[in-house]
Parts: C-alpha cells; sequence; structure tokens
C-alpha cells in the first residue's frame, strides 16, 4: 500500500464535475428522474467483482458528494488497499436517485484507476528480490494522468516525471538537433535551474560512455536494450547515474530486467494498455 | 469506414486543450525549449507500427495546430481508414520545438482511439453474414466520452445513448424502485416526450414476455442470457422491438451471439479494454 | 403539475453562478455595500404580483444559498404549483446584505421560468378533452435551454429534442440536399444507432404519402398546415408514426389544432415569446 | 441607429460558445452528420420576416465562424438598422453542414436582439418632441445582459447602469434601512469615490423634497407615480438632478410621461417581454 | 478603517482556486505528501513581522478553507485593522498538511494586500488636515484588480473607476482624435447614459478653461501640473467639478498636493509599486 | 538576455484573456466606444520611459491581437534585451480603438515584467566575477507565477521550483512534524520517484553536518546565515550538495554572498519587491 495520502479534493474536483457533466447533460438521468420515486432511499455498495488493488475511493466518494452532499458515504476498502473477488469497497446510503445518477461516472473512474493499481501490483510483484522500481511514462489518457498516476502509487510503483515541465528527459531527437550529448547537456544545464533533474536516452553502450564522460546527468535512460546490454549498462554506470529500462516493458519480461540491476522500469503499459477491474454497484 | 463525417472542431477544442496544458503545464517543454534551437524546422509523421484502423487523425492535427498554428499537417489516413504497420498516416512540417511539445498529446489521443477502431473493427468482423450490429456503452473514460464513441464508429461500430440525458434505459433497480416493468414503463412515457428512445433490461424470458405485453417500449437489452436464451428471446420478440444483448461480451463470444439474430450486442470491452494501437512519431 | 423531480443542483450552479457574476462584477453590490449595515437580518418572500404557475423556486433557492449559505430559505409553494396574486411562494431570512445582492438574479429567473410555465399552462389548457401534449422546440434563449425546457414541464408540457445531439429532425433543407425523403432516411438510419427517434418534417400530404411508404421514422412533423390539411394527415398516418404539428402555433389555434388528434403540438412561443410572470421580493 | 460601433468579439465570443455547445452537446448535429454530405455547399441568407429594427448580426456572424472559419459572411444590415418583411440582412456561404449547425443559435440570439431594438424603437418612437429618452433596467435574462443592453442601444435607447457594481441605486428597502435618505446618502458618499453616480428612488413628492434639501445625489428615480405626480416632480427638481421615471412603463404611456419633461424612462419591459422578430435562413 | 463590508466569497473565490492550482499543480505538494504524517494536527497563526495594515484576511481564510473545510480559522484582525510587529493575525488549526499546503498562497495574498494597504494608509496621512482624498488608479497587477482595490479601501484610500466600462476617462488620446475637449463630450453625453461619470484630462490652464466653458463633465484630470498650476486650477474650478491630481504622484508631493484643494489624487503607485507586508506563518 | 525561448501562446492566453476581459467588462471601453471614430487608424509604439530589462513583449503582442487580430504589431526589442529611456519596443498600427482598449493590459503586464527582469539583471550584476546565480522562490503574484519566473529569466537569473509539486524542498516544519532530518529524507525518498530533486533548508552547522551525514538529498538551501557561516557552511559541503542561500537576500548583499562560494541565492525580492518599469504608449 502506498505512503502517500491523499490529494486535496480540490484537485480532482474538476475532473469528478466534467465526467458527471458528460454522463447528466443538461438534462440530468432522463431514466430515474421519470421512474425512481424522488423520496426513495437505498443502501449501496461498491462491490469487487474480481480480485485486485483498490484505487479510486476518494474519487468515487467526490462523485456521489458532487451530485447529493446528503448522501452517506462509507470507504471500506481504502486506496491502495487489496481486495477478492465479492467484497465490498464502499458504502453509499440515501437518496436512491441521487446514487444511480452517480454510479456510472464513480464506477467509470474507479474501474479504470483499480486495473491500473492492479495491473501495477502484478509488475512490482515481479521485482521481487531486486531494488528495482516499476514506474510510469506519459502514456497516459489525455486529461486523467493524475488520476492514473495516482493509481500507479496505490498499486505499489512510482511517478516518472508528471509532464513536459517539472523535469528534463533529452531523447535521441534532441540529442541529434543539437549535435551530441554533450552540446545538449550544455544547453541544458545553462538554461535550467537547479531544481530540475535531467535525465537523457540511450540505445547503445557508446552513447552511454560519452553520457558519463559528459557527466551532468542524474539519470539515463536505457532505451529497447536486450537484457545483456542491460545488464552491461548497469555495470557501466557503475552507481553514477540513476538507471531507468524502457522500450516495450512487457510483464513477462520485468522479473529478468529488475535481475539486471536497473534503478527503475519505466512501463506504459501501466497506463495505456490496463484493463478496467470489474466493479459494480449492488443495492 | 465510418459514414459519419469529422465533428467540427468547436467540440474537441476543449479536450485537446485540457491535454495540452496537463503535458505542458505553466512553465511548456523544459527539454525543448532548453535544447532545441528555436529556428530548427523538421518533416515528421505518424508512423503506424503494427495494423489496424485509424482513428484520432482529426484530434491529432488539432493538437498540433493548437500548439502552432503555423505548422503544416496533411492526413494521409483519414479517420476510419485501415493502416498497416509502417503506413504514415500523417505529415507535420514546420518548428521542431512546436512537433515536439505536441507529440505525446497528440500520439496519446489517436493511439486510444485508433485501438478503440481496431478492436470495434475486429468485433464487427466476427459479425459478418448477420445483421447484427455492434455497439458501444456508457463504460467510458471519463471526460472522453465523445472521443471514444467517434473512435468506435470510425471502427464501424454504433453508438449506444451517449449519456443519461439522450435516451432512457430502464435498468432492474429502476423496476424494483416502482414495483414491475408495467409501472416503470408507464411512468416513463408519462414524462417523457416523444423524442425520446426507451430500452428495457430484462434477464428473464417471463420479464421478456411481460414487457412484451406492455408494450410502450423502443427496444429491449437482453442481459447476461446464455446464447440458446438470446435465441429464444429474439424468436419472442418477433421484430416488436430492437434487441440487444449485453453482459460481458468477450470477442470470441460475437459471432455465436450475432448469429442468433439479435439486432444489436453491446460491447463495453470496445471502450473499457481497448489497448492502445502502436503509433510513433518519425522524423 | 410535473411529474418530473428537480435537476441536481449541479446543473443548475454554472448558470446562477454566470447570473451572478454578471450582475455582482469585481465589486459587488455597491449600493448594499456603502448603505446597508452589515448585520441587519431581514425576513423577506418572494411574492407574486399576479396569478399563473410557478417555476424557478429551485434556481432561486440556489441564487440565495451561493450568495450566502447562512441564509435560511423555504420554498412554499414549489415548481410547478400555481399561484394567485398575493401568494408567498419562498421566504428568505438571514443577512439584509445577502438577499439584497441576490435579489434581482433569483427574479430575474423566477419571473421568466414562471411567466413560460404559466404561457404553457394556458396552452396546456386548451388541449382538454384531447389526447394532444403540448411540447417545445429549440427557439430558447442562447445558454439557458435546460432552465426554459423546465419551465415548460412545470407547466405540464413536454419537451421536444434539447438539441441537434440527441434526436433527429430531418427537415425539408436536409431531404432538398440528398435528393428526397428516401435517400435521408436510409442515410440516417445507417449512421445512426438504435437509440435516436428520427422525426421527419412534411408540409404536403404527398410527402407525408411517401414518408408513410418509406418507413423507418418514429415522428412526422407535420408543419404548416391549415387545420384541414392537419386532419387529414392524422388520419393518412393511422397511428403509425408520432403526429406533431408545428408552424406558427398561436394559443387561440390550439384548441382547434388539439381537435385533429395530432399527437404533439409543437410551440415555439412558449419560450421564444413568453412574457415574465410579475414576482417582487417583499421585506 | 446608434452612434455605439461594436464590442470587440472578445467579449460576445464565450456567450456564442457557451450557446453553441448548448445546441451541439458532445456529438453535434446529429441529423446533419447522418444526411448532408461533406462536401456539399450552400448559399443562405438569414431574411426577415417581419419588419422591424436589426440587432445581433455581429453575434450571428460570430455564431457562423466559430462553427466554420471558411464561411463567408457578408452583413447586409448593419446592428442598428431598420428592416421590412423580406429583407435579406446576412449573406452565407460554405459548407451547407457548417451553415446548418449554426443557424439556430445564430436565429436565437438575433430574433431575440431585434425584438429588443424593435421593441426599443417603438418606446423612442413615442418620446418624439419631447427630450426624454427610453432607457433599460436590470429586468433581463440571466447572462445575456450585455447582448439584451446591446440591443436596447441598436433600437435607439440608452442604458441604465449595467449590474450592481457600477452605478448606485439607492431603492427604497435601502432607505428604510438605514433611517432615511439623509443617512443613506451620507453613508454612499462616505464609502464611494467620485467616479460612481448615485441615483435615489423616490415615490412621494415629501421624500423627493427630502432627497432635494440633503443633496448629494446625481439623479432621481421616481417610482410608481402617477403622471401629475411626475410632472409636479419635475418642476420641483428644476434641472438640479436628472430625473428618471419608472414603474410599468408600459409602451400606451410612454408620451403622456416623456410628457412631464422628465430626463429618462426607465422600461423593464424593453427587456424582459420583447417578442422576438421573426428571422429565417432561406437557401 | 474602510465602512465597506466584505466582498462575498462568490467574487474572491476563482481568484484563490486558479491560485492554489498554480501552487498545488496537479499532484499537490509533493514535500507535505511525502514527509508530513497524514493525522497530524497543528495549531498555526499568521503573524506580522513589521507593522502595518492589515489586509487578505478574508482572502487568506478562504485559501485555508478551500484547502481543507475542517480547518478552524480565527481572523484576530480584520481587514483595514492596523498591527505592529509580532500580532498575530489570524489563528488557524487542524490537519498540518492542510496548512502547509495553503500557506504559501494566504501568505502572497495578504502580503500583497498588507502592503497596498499600508502604502495606502501611508498616502492618506499625508493629507491629513485637507479635504483630499486618495485614490487608485488601473495601474493594478492583471487580475487582481479586485484584490488590489479592496486592499485600498483597507487602507482607507478610495477606488477609482474599476475599469474602462464603468465610467469615462477622456484623455488626450480621445480628445486628439475627435478634435478637442467639446467634440469628445458631445459624442461621449450623445452614446451614454445617465448614470455614467465623466472625467476629462486636461494638463494646460487654457484646457481647463476650455472644459469649463463646455460643460457636461462631472470631473477633472489635473494631469502632470505642478503645484502652483493645481492650485490655479482648484481656483479656477471653483467647485463646479470635482477636481482630481495625476502624475507621478509619489508621497513626497502628496502633502502638498492635497493643500492646493483638489479632491482627490490618483496614485498609481499604490497598486504598481507596492511593497509587501512581511507577514509568516508560525506553529 | 536569456537562452529560453518564447512559450506557446497556448499558455499565457487564458491569463491574458482574463486581465482583458477584468478591464473591459461587460460594456467594452465606454470612452473609445463613443468618442473614438470607429474608422480612425493609429501608429503607435511602446516607448520606455526609463532604462531596464525588457520583458512582457510576447504578451504585449498577445494582448493586442486577442483584442484585434487585424492589429500589425512588430516587436523592436524582445523580451530579454536592454533598453535605454525613450527606446521604442514595439510598434503597433492600425484600428485606434482597439490599440486603446488594449493599452493598459498590455503595459499593466508589460512593466511588472520589464521590472522584474531590470531588478534581476541588477541582482545578477552583482554576481559578477563569481559562479552564484541568482534565483527566484515562490513569493510571488497568485496567478501571474508563470509570467513572473520568465520576467527573471529575462533578466539573467534562475527559476527555482515552480510550486509545491515539481520538486521536494524540506522545510524546519516538516522536519519537526517527523523528528528530523534523517526521518524526512528517508519518507521523502521512500515516496518519491527518480525524477524529483530534493532540497533540505537548514539553518545552523550541526543540521548541515547532520544532512552531510544522512545523505540522500540534491541540495541544501541555507538559511538566514550569515555570511561568514554561508561560507562555513560552503566549505563543509565541499561540493556534495548545491548550495543555495536564502534569507532577506537584500541586493546590497548579493556581492558579498556571492563571493562565499554559494551556487544559487534565492531571492523573494526579485518578484515581491520590483518596482513597474516605466513604460508608456505614444502616438
Amino acid at each position: 500500500m502506498t505512503t502517500f495520502p491523499p490529494l486535496p479534493d480540490l484537485i480532482l474536483e474538476p475532473l469528478v464535475r466534467a465526467a458527471l457533466t458528460e454522463d447528466l447533460g443538461g438534462q440530468g438521468d432522463l431514466t430515474t428522474r421519470a421512474v425512481i420515486p424522488h423520496d426513495l432511499t437505498y443502501d449501496a455498495a461498491i462491490v469487487a467483482r474480481e480480485a485486485g488493488v483498490v484505487s479510486g475511493m476518494q474519487i468515487a466518494a467526490l462523485a456521489f458528494r458532487l451530485v447529493d452532499p446528503a448522501l452517506r458515504i462509507e470507504t471500506l476498502r481504502p486506496d491502495g488497499a487489496s481486495c477478492v473477488k465479492g467484497d465490498a469497497l464502499m458504502r453509499i446510503s440515501g437518496r436512491a436517485a441521487s446514487i444511480l445518477m452517480a454510479e456510472r461516472v464513480a464506477l467509470n473512474f474507479a474501474g479504470r484507476m483499480s486495473g491500473i493499481a492492479t495491473l501495477t501490483a502484478a509488475f512490482v510483484a515481479e521485482t521481487a528480490g531486486t531494488t528495482a522500481r516499476i514506474t510510469c511514462t506519459r502514456k497516459t489518457t489525455p486529461g486523467l494522468r493524475i488520476v492514473e498516476k495516482q493509481a500507479v502509487l496505490h498499486g505499489g510503483g512510482t511517478n516518472h516525471r508528471f509532464g513536459l515541465f517539472d523535469a528534463v528527459l533529452i531523447k535521441d531527437n534532441h540529442i541529434a538537433a543539437v549535435g551530441g550529448i554533450c552540446a545538449a547537456l550544455s544547453s541544458a544545464r545553462a538554461a535550467l535551474g537547479h531544481m530540475v533533474k535531467v535525465e537523457v536516452e540511450v540505445d547503445r553502450l557508446d552513447q552511454l560512455a560519452e553520457l558519463l564522460e559528459t557527466g551532468g546527468a542524474d539519470a539515463v535512460l536505457l532505451d529497447n536494450m536486450d537484457t545483456a546490454t542491460l545488464r552491461e549498462s548497469v555495470a557501466m554506470v557503475d552507481g553514477r547515474l540513476v538507471t531507468d529500462a524502457s522500450g516495450n516493458m512487457r510483464r513477462d519480461r520485468i522479473a529478468e530486467v529488475a535481475a539486471t540491476g536497473v534503478d527503475y522500469i519505466s512501463c506504459g503499459a501501466l497506463t495505456h494498455s490496463a484493463q478496467v477491474l470489474d466493479l459494480g454497484l449492488d443495492f
């Protein structure tokens, strides 16, 4: 379970409002309005229909509360907990119409986030016995990056840079544009302050050698290397840089990669190819 | 390929702006700003790294143009076209810094949408020789429903209702709340105008019989039925309602379900479990 | 009185905030701030200065609460109730400055909505003894459609489609563009899913005959027909389509039109030409 | 015709975007998308179906351009011009689908604004031969105040204060709260800077006398007075204050009120009870 | 201390949300989340590190409450009060993480506003024994005008017009464009209603004479005049217009200018060159 | 002059729109609309009324273009250039009304930014002959941080972390909350990924010793130390951490502090106490 406490609701609220607005439109839930008696009340629960790692409870609770502040909500499994099939994760009671209106938005967030957390946990499990950590990338759903990065934390992973603005990753195109690793690093260090980490992407050992010689980077992204080359790279670096392996890191390769001694393994799949965890709302 | 023309950019622009803002933050792309000479120009192309159905070209073009209206953009494969590995889908030329800044947002949208379109096309292919149509559900990514529903169209599917506000789907909870199908339909018809379709969910044949007897619905959602029951349901309905099969519709079951004669098959998997199509930006 | 329960405040809140911002600007209510002692409290009431049907109480309450969550508000006449001159509709008590700041916005919404509800009720009264229902159109105030459509419900009318996105209305221009009713309907049915209603506009009997022969529509808009032609159209349709009469439907023509047996009468006047109901705030 | 030039589009654009979003929703115009060939082009014109004063051409043009910047638009009758039945007010040519999508929003704005401008012109005509000017109030449609105040200008009227924030109007409730006109004015003058006009409402001659004695106001609102009392009030004021008559100022009373010599006549009816001017789009 | 009561929070909330979003980004406060135990609680206080006039307490309280509605906040020194070094201005207790997250935003607002209030009070003190009042200009921080104008009130100053939209100031460029003061004033009076104040800028006595002869203005801006010319101008005006001195009004010149008898002294320095008041948060 | 290229306009546009909306309100520029002939054109120039470093030209150009895209704008002195009194910085030609409407917003941004750039350059000049770099803090104007941080770059400074979300600064309160530097750093390293820099604040040499012993930080903030202690700290660190001096760093102390060998000097004064550079618009 993550050591990170919840975000302030202030940050998540605009995303939840947008999702509710998308689903409710201008007219609200026509079915519920037309059929459900206004004063009917329900006790409902979000229930896991399969095992996994829970994520999205904070945001699901927010969805219910934004639709109806009078709903009573009790979180039974906090973000980052594991669950088995049949576990009740959250109890919601109050006006039935309110619960039905927020149901799909709450489940769409929580199912997606729990799917990511569950997949992350599976990747993390593959690193057992090594010091390698699983980290996500910028291959996230447009507009939902914070939500997906939180889910990675809930699954036991760590977060790579959030966006283009909070850290520097010098890739092949940048290097080619200025004529080499040395020129690129020197431009970066002249322009940037001291609170910005700099990682450089290399895909060959000679590039890695050049990078080590140049100095000035904090980390190296070892991109699309086979396992032997990764192991050799880690040896060459010898602790002078943080090492970060990337490039089509499928789950069945993680154990082998982790065993090379790399510090981080960057996995786009965590966010771009997770399946939702099957959650339902029972009354 | 879909018969639907593009949406006005007006509708998609807020989503693309939000995604660019998420990735660029307040400070923009630190790497590009620090390393890439401001006047360097590039010719780049979005290239398919695997075969599939293309979706998201309109929105990718919008991402590049919002970052830099001076970029020249040529769409080579329109939304709804198929592609094979190595196909160039879009050509972008102009200021290198601008292309690099918009790259990830454009690819994140197009990869996700093309993944959905490709999965939809695979589902549609399973219905060959039948009149069944593949349709999506409300199990979409919060905030990106329009984008994902467009991708379903590009893959040859159709769209179910957009949200809670544009059509009525009376589910088991609604029926239970008012004491039966007849009461639910009568409430709905009294409250609604004539431009709203009404679909009713049933999961047993006796419920279907009650629905047919009651009248007043436009379509029936045959939920979680086995194939034999679906076939029997279609026979019972006998064209009096549109039939719509749902409930864990995996790809390997589609052909069999389509052969029962149902009109529509609702597949949450199209949007909640599609893998991204691997797209890259080559310079 | 409508059978529709209130919308979630979530949907109405942005409209009320925009209206308050418009009236308060950056500096707030200069008069109240300069003149009214900060701790003065009032008991106030929204009072009807003429008879009619009440609408806008939910939104008026929201206006007062957004300005000052500490105000105590009691709705005496809910949306959809009728009132006579002098009736108190809502009681508000608390800080005088808060009540004065929200007063005009609350009254502007409620007066306009009650005006629409009252006019709708008058149109509905003209249909007594028939099965015809009064429905609104898209000729609404830009940005306030949901508010005005709610008021139509409160007056006993029904809602036509909300916008261009939730149902299809094939008009003369669409038909002309593709060369005929048959071609237009066939395009529409190929492109649309099964949850979208399709209405087709005709203004002559031969067009109606073509539409009936073609099939595939859910409703027909009988546009700008005289009463005799409407009656003949209803007979021709004979229950195969929902019939919907439109075209300058003034109040003095409603009884006659309703008697033709049409199912719906679409009245732009409900929203584009209603006079406000005279409401005031008494202290 | 007004002497006021157009507002910058920047101010009007958010209102037009909101109205387009309201009508197009997430899915756009289903009918047009399903039926109209994407490359079909049209020449269309906004045509007056009755005589009146034109308003809303700037905003209608903006609606068309926001949907499709490639449309060619020519304004034939500028805001403030008069028109007779059959006059073409604006010509639009380009993609048919774009024109159809923006049509209703453009007409809803322009019809409402032209209705207000036409009613204003009728009120202004009643003041012929006097120096009285017709002015609007804050009884406007929530969220559309600027649009409606512009229409009043186009009809030859003037604008009263825009909102609560740009000028002071001390009403009976304010006076009661502090115990008299003198106390209210003295609070106001102490709190306000020199760029804020102060108008005081009176409904009896003894109040007017007290106001004149107190000094410090710029204008007096003569509220709900009969014509004789208005005439007497104007005489008492004798040019020391701007005089402003208000209170149920119907069109049939304007000539008589204007003849009393008041400087301004405030008419809520201009904005709260104008009927739309009948405009259509011809192809 | 100002006689103006607080603004409704509704007006200030968007500014505070924007500032919190700017500081918290998508990921919140990384340091606090990583280090501070989630359940730790603190008692904290905003403390003045130098003497001055307090402003920004309302907005600071709002910042804390938006981050965590459960924080308990007690304002010890209201906006407009004076403080000495070491004074506690506000007490905040509750979750430590919440207090730390809102701290900088609260202090940035309150420090800036208190700086403006303190500088204003210093300018006002220079007018002692005269009737001159200190007023601000439109030289404010973009986006924070209301906040800065409030601070001027808290310091004992008055507000000039808020923006371009609530009053008229005819400057040299306007006069040159239409060929003279008389033409400019006559255009203005024809276009504007009676609730808009008109001030005219002059920088020479002959212009002032022309203005007085023309009539129709409410105030005159005596721009960039030396003290003797100011005194002569005040004598020429002789109470017929409000007089307003402007042009590089430094603090060391205020006493002298105030002694000329001008009614107002417009000081851009209040908002464009105030130093923050040093405030800190003590635990 | 900075090596940083301009930000994409996309990032700055919302700030400029907000500032224009603040100044123009709903009614636009009353003076210009009432007085300036609509077709009058001007050639205007932003001119420096004192010497300094230019900043804000990009944003000023954006302000003019948002008001009127037809204005022709030529930047004569780019952001980061120096200017002397009388220099023309930007030439704007086109419709006079448009130029007058955008003038104040353009100048308010550019004057403030140029003031910060000029003050930064003065601080930087004090570091001549050392390797110390001047950096800003989070003591910026709420909502304008990106604008002010850009200005610091234009003046030759560097940027500290942008907000709470892009880097970690462990301060005394954080350390106290968990019982020591070692505990705080270990929590931070466990929770954070590898792309986040960690700086730790110390104000005594024994704390610095503890920090050096603990390891795991990237930089140390030497807070409120006298010059001798700073020099001793730099010696103790001996290149193992980036050193960053802070705490009331006035301009007259910079040379002395820079000479101690620290790497960075954090100066809140750059943004919280800069005076605007006097810029004007000449016609």
